[in-house]
């Protein structure tokens, strides 16, 4: 979910559409806006895409947080870069780093598993559970009957459609107007085809991210195996290659200015159909705070850091992380900020209202009044804000929220597994235990220490009213930093969680064990976790009541635009999506332009030398040599390096095939525009660009200096 | 000379020139390039440049380090804001803060005084007077020597110019290839007149600096005053406008994209024929060790500075000037690198000798020698950058330097006018006196004392053959940072030199009270001086032995360029000079364009309310509302704010007065853009731009929001 975190974007100049395509929308959509997608120049039959088993989206799939193409019979699967970067990561070490160096493995059994916990999921089947999940809800129900009826009746779905190698997964549109069922087949043996050298796949590197002109080759490949009776599998060498239903064609061709161009994936999240409100705490509140602590944050670890390399390593992922969220947080102030969003979002809602006033009767009036409602109870949870970051961040040293975790979940585990708490079934339990084994990789004690205390700073200047009482019997009126500190230190000596053998012992444990163990840091978990599930359950509570107003506010929103005959696609969940539009540049300022393309003699202009703008010297010499062996673009009379368009994409449409208007591939959507960060609350025509890999230089990287002519062959590329 | 640190540039795309326009055109040399000069849209004859006592050239003045000129019979001149900045600094206080609010004189009884030491320069003559300094000259004579005899000639050329109210100065060209003398009238009475709000004036500041695209309303009004009789005066009541030969016409009009434009002006110094090496040395040690130094010169001040606020405004001027060097030295680097500056250089020093071989004959191989032995000079002076680094940076501590100078000037006071060393004269004496007295204003003695530290840690790192033996015996052994400390404590302690009565004390006295003081660091000073004086002197004699061998350079270089029919400008020395060109945009990078102008929206594109990006709230209003009162470009169908054109430009030429192709005022010269930040070095003809403010933006800022038509009436531009 790097780079990629949001984007937006709306056709102007080049096409003349009788309104935008903003919109990330669900295949059965599109049906419904066939014009709009013929008009902007897609030749294949809408109907063709809502149909999730045909061509092309039968191609198409998720790496869970990343989406990925089939593009041979043979389950090769295609990607961005920073989404295979793991499998790079797990199969290096020092002397033989693949991350740097590349990977290409010149046959199948030359080929890396990913790790066990790798997937490729292939959706089979999307199917409405609106009238299932909401049958047994009624107007009396309290928020937090509300909250448990509806994940009782999601929890009943998901066991029904779930069945060896198949997970299910009901998903929540709208803030719940409606609910979809998605089977996917869960393909657990993937394994490390071949990336780029880093230099390649990240040219640019963090300074580059979020920005253009743009010169990445973010791509990379992957194996689906299954069992040799086709089915999902854990890793084996018996193993064999999936067969996929369809598989992406590859256009050598890419496309050019003005083109058709389309996004198929799954984005995450948008924020697009939230309240003013909401909006100004976010630029009040929200992200400053946010930056404070992660600021705070990379303070304690790099001040560990450069005391003892070993933690530096153990936390470069995290720095990354927050390095990364620190930029975006910027991007979305100062795109907010421009966009003036709060005005344009109480404008948008005065419209609204004065829609519904105007119509009248009984029903407009209720769901103006919901809307009423609903404004109240968002005002009304930020007032637990503080308190939920304070506690939040305690919660983030790693000791303390393991002994929170083995103590809840030895509690569920006596449990009827569909009577255990979300996230505690038995379908969860594999994923804890990693977390327990894993725990190591990213924990230092001292930084963790440190995490506490930090949190516990905040947390003891929370007012009376907002504290846990076991949390303060613990803390015997600790308050300054050396008393927090001192109070800590105590608790982590006291604690044999920090071994690995240990926590394995607990993972097993009833809570009888727990309630007999004499560790500091269990002693504590088991005091705090019951007054941090009362706070979950009222954060249910007040998520049961918002599931009631939320879809009201939509229903409303969705009768307004239809009365102005415009569709109306979801705010982003991770289901799949359709983003469609034309490759097309960017005047994001006065005074400057953004070409459509960037080309190979940008990449000689931007190296340095030194990372992240060090190209491998074959590459440069190559380019200063123009040996582009064909794949050259004859408009361009050059390399297309990377390219815009006006879509519609978010974090989780990494590695989205972009296709042409015949459905074939001829790019990689990877990241957004500067101007597209805060394109997930509020996207600007004028401003917001999905970036895209190109085709041609994909194809160049792989035939010209890494010489995967084998997986150019094995997707039917004509040879050069 | 900030902002303006550097630029050149060339023609593209729109001309079809012969060959570039690149150059600092001496005025006389403007006939031989007639035929480029109506090829890019000269209209005027360009003999009528060659005339100073003519229009346009008669009203162009020099201001001391940026450039100005006559806009009205009554003496009135036009300049940059940050030209004009020094002048509202001194008539700024807490309460009317000038600078933050702008000033406006609404007559000229309101009009302020810029200071004892502001001046206008008009130039009335340029006169070769090679043949007078060289004439004593001989190959026999020592580097020391000749030094001396040019020191001489130079000194005697100025006495037998200088009358009252006027300043001789002899500027060497092509580093001593010729000599011209140049005479200008001295104007001391200078009065400010209008300049608009920082907010406007200043926009941008230090982020937008050497930027494009720019916003800034970088101008400002003074005026020139004289004795009722006409000559030049001290500040007086009495005292009576200018009444100035020429006076630039405006053009409300303005230029666009394509037009001929020129920029006439006193650019300070360039590097457009250093050799290779000495290229090397500047992106090996010369800025990389200058950033060390300033970035740990900003550390000391900063930390002074936060524990006390009134050092922080103490050394606000010179933290501006070092922030705004290690911005452009990053830029040089960059330049420099992308440029591949040292291979450009070698190749074209290679092609020089191998032409001078082809040609033959005893001259031209004496030629080729001289440019081996110019090389091994360079190569050898090199071999003292380090001890003079340090010992520059020991004298950085003003007291310090300060005792040195009383020191030196008791030593020359005795002696004829012609015989005192240069700095040392009889005209130089003002300016020491107000050194002496002004210095407590950026003096603080901890920060100064640091200062000393800071130097003398680099000197004791020093090869023994590079030490001072008054130094050292004064060092007494002392080495590490804590003895440095102690020692230049005691110093410090023993010193009155921090008293300006004291300091004025000594600036009249003779070597023999200096001698029996008792002052610590008077006592320094007059055991280092004489030691510091050898070093001088054995520079001025490395000096004299490049005066002999650049100009040798200088002429295998121009018979070199004659013999391809190219004329050759000198480098940038603060004399007069005209570049020209077109008004033009740039494409700095893939995929990336920049538009000649910006304009007034792209203000509140980037206001945010908070400084450099403050705009006036009425400016904003205004804007939006496009109430542009006619100043708009009809073919823009907006107000431009700033424009680039491919002219070749340097710093000294801030508030250069950017002239059509008739001659007329069409804006201002403020800054490069950053890409010609190395222009200094090695000018790029794609890339290199200057940046204007256009006549339109700053006629409507005068007009619309500033309401000083009694200005624009005296300047003669037609009422809105």
């Amino acid at each position: 979910m790097r780079r990629l975190l949001l984007a937006a974007a709306v056709s102007i100049g080049l096409i003349s559409s009788a309104h935008a395509v903003e919109g990330m929308w669900q295949p059965a959509q599109l049906p419904g806006i066939a014009a709009t997608l013929q008009q902007h120049g897609l030749k294949l039959d809408p109907k063709t895409l809502t149909d999730l088993t045909a061509y092309p989206m039968g191609a198409i799939v998720s790496l869970g947080g990343c989406t990925a193409s089939f593009v041979s019979p043979e389950g090769l699967v295609v990607s961005n870069h920073h989404c295979v970067y793991g499998a790079l990561q797990l199969n290096s070490t020092p002397e033989n780093n693949l991350i740097e160096k590349g990977f290409l493995a010149k046959t199948q059994a030359d080929e890396l598993s990913a790790g066990p916990s790798s997937r490729i999921f292939v959706t089979e089947e999307i199917r409405d559970v609106t009238k299932a999940i909401t049958a047994k809800l009624n107007d009396g129900m309290s928020g937090a009957e509300r909250y448990k009826a509806i994940e009782l009746a999601i929890k009943e779905q998901v066991k029904a459609c779930e069945s060896e190698g198949y997970r299910c997964d009901v998903y929540t549109f709208h803030g719940g107007y409606s609910y979809q069922l998605i089977k996917q087949l869960e393909i657990k043996d993937v394994r490390l085809v071949y990336a780029p050298p880093e230099s390649i796949g990240k040219f640019g590197g963090d300074v580059d991210n979020w920005m253009w002109p743009r010169h990445t080759g973010d791509f990379g490949y992957l194996r689906a195996y299954v069992s040799k009776d086709g089915k999902s599998a854990a890793f084996s060498k018996d193993n064999v290659p999936y067969r996929p239903k369809h598989v992406l064609k590859v256009n050598p061709q890419g496309v050019e200015q003005g083109d058709y161009v389309m996004v198929v994936g799954y984005p995450g999240r948008t924020n697009r159909y939230r309240l003013a409100n909401e909006v100004q705490s976010s630029i009040d509140w929200v992200y400053p705070t946010q930056i404070k602590v992660y600021e705070d944050t990379l303070n304690i670890i790099n001040t560990a850091g450069k005391a003892d390399p070993k933690v530096a390593v153990k936390y470069a992922s995290m720095v990354a992380g927050l390095n990364n969220y620190l930029k975006n947080f910027g991007g979305q102030l100062e795109g907010l900020h421009r966009a003036d969003a709060v005005t344009v979002k109480r404008g948008q809602e005065a419209q609204l209202e004065a829609w519904l006033k105007q119509q009248g009767g009984a029903e407009n009036t209720a769901l103006a009044a919901d809307i009423g409602k609903l404004r109240q109870q968002i005002a009304a949870d930020q007032a637990n804000r503080e308190r939920d970051l304070a506690i939040g961040l305690v919660s983030r040293a790693s000791l303390f929220s393991t002994a929170v975790r083995l103590t809840h979940l030895a509690k569920e585990r006596p449990k009827a597994d569909l009577d255990r708490d979300a996230g505690y079934q038995q379908r969860d339990w594999v994923r804890i235990e990693g977390g327990l084994k894993q725990m190591d990789r990213r924990y230092d004690p001292g930084v963790d220490q440190q995490f506490m205390v930090y949190g516990l700073k905040r947390y003891v200047a929370l007012p009376q009213t907002q504290r846990l009482p076991a949390l303060d019997a613990w803390l015997d009126g600790a308050k300054t930093e050396a008393q927090l500190k001192q109070k800590v230190a105590a608790l982590y000596a006291g604690s044999k969680l920090g071994n690995v053998d240990e926590r394995m012992k607990w993972f097993d444990a009833d809570s009888k064990a727990i309630d007999a163990s004499s560790d500091s840091m269990l002693k504590l978990a088991r005091a705090v976790q019951p007054q941090l599930k009362t706070l979950e359950d009222q954060a249910d509570a007040r998520d049961g009541e918002l599931s009631k107003l939320r879809p009201r506010y939509m229903q409303a929103m969705i009768a307004w635009k239809d009365s102005q005959k415009l569709p109306v696609y979801p705010d982003a969940n991770s289901s799949l999506r359709v983003t469609f539009g034309n490759v097309q540049g960017v005047a994001p300022r006065d005074g400057v332009s953004y070409a459509p393309f960037t080309t190979a003699q940008g990449i000689v202009e931007k190296d340095t030398g030194v990372e992240p703008f060090n190209s491998p010297k074959a590459e440069l010499a190559a380019i200063k040599a123009k040996a582009f062996d064909g794949y050259a673009s004859p408009k361009q009379g050059t390399l297309p390096v990377n390219f815009l368009a006006d879509l519609d994409i978010t974090g989780g449409n990494s590695g989205s095939p972009a296709m042409d208007a015949n459905g074939q591939l001829v790019g990689l959507a990877f990241d957004g525009n500067w101007e597209s960060v805060s394109g997930d609350w509020l996207f600007n025509p004028q401003l917001n660009r999905s970036i895209q890999v190109d085709v041609r230089y994909m194809l160049w990287v792989m035939h010209h200096l890494d010489h995967a002519d084998n997986l150019l062959k094995e997707m039917g590329v004509p040879a050069k």
